[in-house]
């Protein structure tokens, strides 16, 4: 691990104190990472094994508020990026960092960005190898690079859909986007533990690991919930050279989410509002249908919905229904059929 | 690759037309990356291999001026990687990146950048597999994670350092530091010639990753010199729990280093501060005496100059003497002795 606070006036963070204080208990003692000393970090794959690698940033203002805690910040960012990795189906491993620190981040701060790591790199069985400390006169920036593990050509790419295929998604969709509405004390009326609970999704959203073995066995395509359902299902869609047919009446939606449909005037614009909101973190997947299935059943023995909300067909993109009628996506998002 | 740029005002570059355009050619088809539609990339590691990861972050006006061109700051991004990959004695594999663009960073600016990359992953044969590009209200901001394999056991640390080792530099030293003054017009006294050749060392490092060879082959220690020799040396010290005994006097310059040098007043303030500048991204490292002829002469094969410039003895930290006169080094940095 390298770092480069040059400006000393700034920072009143000693680098290498940050590193030794903040840094290297976060890699558990891990010999790849070599005490966050050298250059670079060493570790061998094991045997046979393909690497899987994702890479995300966040920006202060642009992704998250200055006002949000710094513990759930580094906690999401780690979590959008395991989620990331739970839709390829791969086993997350170990994470680098580089964050870029802005003047007003003292060592409360840090502490916290670093405490937030600790927290969900014990929940989720990863660790710290190395990474990169600066000071930057803009916002907190910052980026994570998480290397995972699958079994040789079962990582799942969003190339695999097939026509015939169904269409399933996990947990519940809408949160994400509910809960930004939420956080923002729009949704009020919903009651305190409705807003409570949307609130929490959006802020801390929760990778869908458990699924990684049945992915692996059994879905042809996957993409997490990232950009919004439609949009991530479009990915696969172009990714597979397929079309999809979703039933968005078929959503697997929260309590909280379908006391909000209920009270919304126009049901097809709302039901379209949830499945093109995003940050739901959750995993949109294909499989055959006998797949689909399994999916289904190994999902539920771990407590997990997958619920099947289309198919897949020959041709391009999504189409989407509700009750049978057409509603109309373009590429820019959505338009209210 | 993915990418959230979500407001529209101020993102004139759509995103998508981003990574087609811009980041998708930098793969050069690779199938590991996934033409950059996927979650992550996925990669099969040559079969014994360790890997080898390195990353690192720049933020503009920390690392890089405002006015410096992005072709020349996305190459020495990429380079301080490859330099990095050098030093731990590992062949680079392919690279993940990370930008923050600034409002201001409209098509042409995007365009240098990946010029830039273009340029120097060709010339160390490296390529792009993902990563992530936002958008941020501050500095141009970027991270890059390298890959790299080394034999197993064979990737050098900086831990392995032994008394009876002698201390070896490759290339020139300090003129990295220069280069900073050259580039700020401080040197203009040494000649136009002199000042554009430290000015193009400080602008655009050489990463030794013609020595990966001899250095697996050869050496039991090593670091790049970015902090500066003498903190580099110190880290290999630390790492290793040997004490070294560096001789100035036998710091390799280049001409122009020489010419300034004689200019000098105090020759051994001169040659201490060509010592702690920082910024050479040549090779320090330590190899037992034979091996040290074996490593001179590899590398002198491939038209680079390795110098003995010290030894390893037993004991802790760096002293630093020139011509048989102790000179006093500290944690932070230097006093002239």
């Amino acid at each position: 691990m390298s770092g480069a606070e040059t400006d000393p006036e700034r920072a009143a963070v000693d680098e290498f104190d940050q590193i030794a204080r903040l840094f290297q208990p976060l890699t558990d003692g891990a010999p790849e990472a070599l005490g966050l000393l050298d250059d670079a970090a060493v570790l061998q794959p094991p045997a046979g094994m393909s690497l899987v690698v994702t890479k995300d940033a966040v920006v202060e203002g642009v992704h998250f508020l200055p006002s949000d805690p710094l513990d759930l910040v580094a906690r999401k960012l780690l979590r959008a990026n395991l989620s990331d990795m739970a839709a390829m189906a791969a086993q997350p491993y170990a994470y680098f960092l580089a964050v870029a620190w802005p003047p007003a981040a003292g060592w409360p701060e840090r502490e916290a960005f670093a405490a937030g790591l600790r927290h969900d790199q014990d929940a989720f069985g990863v660790r710290l190898l190395g990474g990169d400390t600066v000071s930057t006169p803009g916002p907190l920036t910052a980026s994570l690079t998480l290397l995972g593990w699958a079994e040789p050509g079962r990582a799942l790419l969003r190339s695999g859909a097939k026509p015939g295929d169904l269409v399933l998604a996990s947990g519940t969709i809408g949160d994400g986007w509910l809960g930004l509405r939420a956080a923002r004390d729009k949704l009020t009326w919903l009651g305190a533990e409705a807003v409570a609970a949307l609130a929490a999704r959006y802020r801390l959203p929760e990778p869908r690991l458990g699924l990684v073995g049945a992915l692996a066995a059994h879905a042809s395509a996957g993409a997490d919930v990232s950009d919004g359902l439609l949009a991530d299902a479009g990915h696969i869609a172009k990714a597979s050279g397929v079309a999809m047919m979703l039933e968005l009446e078929r959503l697997p939606l929260s309590a909280p989410a379908r006391a909000w449909l209920a009270a919304q005037p126009d049901r097809n614009a709302a039901l379209a509002d949830l499945a093109t909101g995003g940050d739901d973190y959750e995993i949109v997947c294909t499989a055959e249908p006998r797949a689909a299935a399994a999916l289904i059943g190994e999902a539920r023995r771990i407590g997990l919905a997958m619920t099947v909300i289309g198919r897949v067909v020959e041709g391009g993109g999504v189409a989407a229904s509700v009750d049978g009628a057409e509603v109309v996506v373009d590429r820019s998002g959505w338009k209210h059929g």
